[in-house]
């Protein structure tokens, strides 16, 4: 069985899957998916996924979208192979789902703005909005002290190990780092510690040699 | 054990968790969270949740927020309860996840603004704007488009029973259904008849009957 990921490789969710499967030690085929030509937008990609987004993902008769159900599934389907990322006592599986809803409710909101304003923006030669960035900061702030807090009582989001939680940033932060913004994580201790985990895994390091790095970002 | 949901009954979230424990015919005790007075961004309630959202809910030792990991932890953890709402099999499961995913990036995002325009606005006597009510309404378009075509082939989103992310969609839905945005939901066959079935089950019943009815919404 052949798992395909469709997308291209500066999209943060398609990382995240990646990610995922890097983590989990599982082979897939890249199906890239050339977005500048709208191609998300047109049959067949629409088959896989009606809304048109990246990525979309295939094992054998499943197709799958939206990056945090994929990711998900892997979890539990591949659940013998590579890294855990989740556990299986309901409680602990409890607290990891309420930061996975922390992560795309309040984290991904505020971190996929300011990358779209200080990495996208950049690489499109288009000028990054100051009052935009600087009201997405302002967002991010709120979410990054709750994390240094909850930081301070264990070593990942949801307890003392990794899981698909921690992954689930892993992109955008990636991103976000190598911005001005990467000072909001830098000066909250627990946090930047935390980042420099995520950051060194091996799995991400697999993740970093496929995206391009001809990034534009500005000093 | 008491199972304890902290908030107030106008608020999709908590409407949500609630509609989830009747489905799963459990008890628990209702902890009313003063909204206006803000009590929710106030010590005590920031220890249950640091973010200052509604709800909160309890059982035993196990603090939660969020409302859609709240809702998947009482489906696991009293899964031999009521309904049962999430299939066991991990490429049903998938299904489920990804239109999780979907009502909570997709549909939430432009029904909670309408919500707040066409039902919250005209309570609190502000005036809806109907700029931002055409946006919202175009967005909620997009989604129910989707929603059509799946529900022609499924009798519920995830397949052919009822399950969580039916659930998801009901408090919302439930306000719409009483302002002028309910038309996009009555021009859609597929999406009218699946709304009339998630309104008038059993346990969304028992929920609209805590529901304050003095809501004042635009004829």
């Amino acid at each position: 069985m052949v798992l395909e990921v469709h997308g291209y490789l500066l999209s943060p969710p398609v990382l995240r899957v990646i990610a995922c499967l890097k983590e989990k030690e599982l082979d897939y085929q890249f199906i890239f998916v050339d977005r500048q030509a709208e191609d998300n937008k047109k049959e067949p990609f629409l088959r896989l996924n009606p809304f048109g987004q990246l990525p979309a993902f295939t094992d054998g008769d499943l197709t799958l979208f939206e990056s945090r159900a994929i990711t998900q599934y892997i979890v539990h389907a591949y659940a013998d192979s590579g890294s855990q990322l989740a556990p299986e006592d309901p409680k602990a599986m409890a607290i990891l789902s309420m930061w996975m809803e922390v992560e795309a409710h309040q984290f991904d909101v505020a971190a996929s703005k300011l990358n779209y304003e200080l990495v996208i923006k950049p690489m499109r030669n288009m000028t990054s909005d100051d009052k935009e960035v600087a009201g997405h900061e302002k967002a991010l702030v709120k979410v990054l002290d709750v994390y240094e807090e909850r930081l301070k009582v264990s070593q990942y989001l949801a307890g003392d190990d990794f899981t698909l939680v921690d992954l689930h940033h892993t992109p955008l932060i990636y991103f976000l780092m190598r911005t001005k913004s990467k000072a909001l994580f830098e000066e909250r201790t627990h946090v930047v510690a935390w980042v420099r985990k995520i950051l060194t895994r091996s799995a991400w390091s697999k993740v970093q040699q496929l995206i391009p790095q001809n990034i534009v970002v500005p000093s």
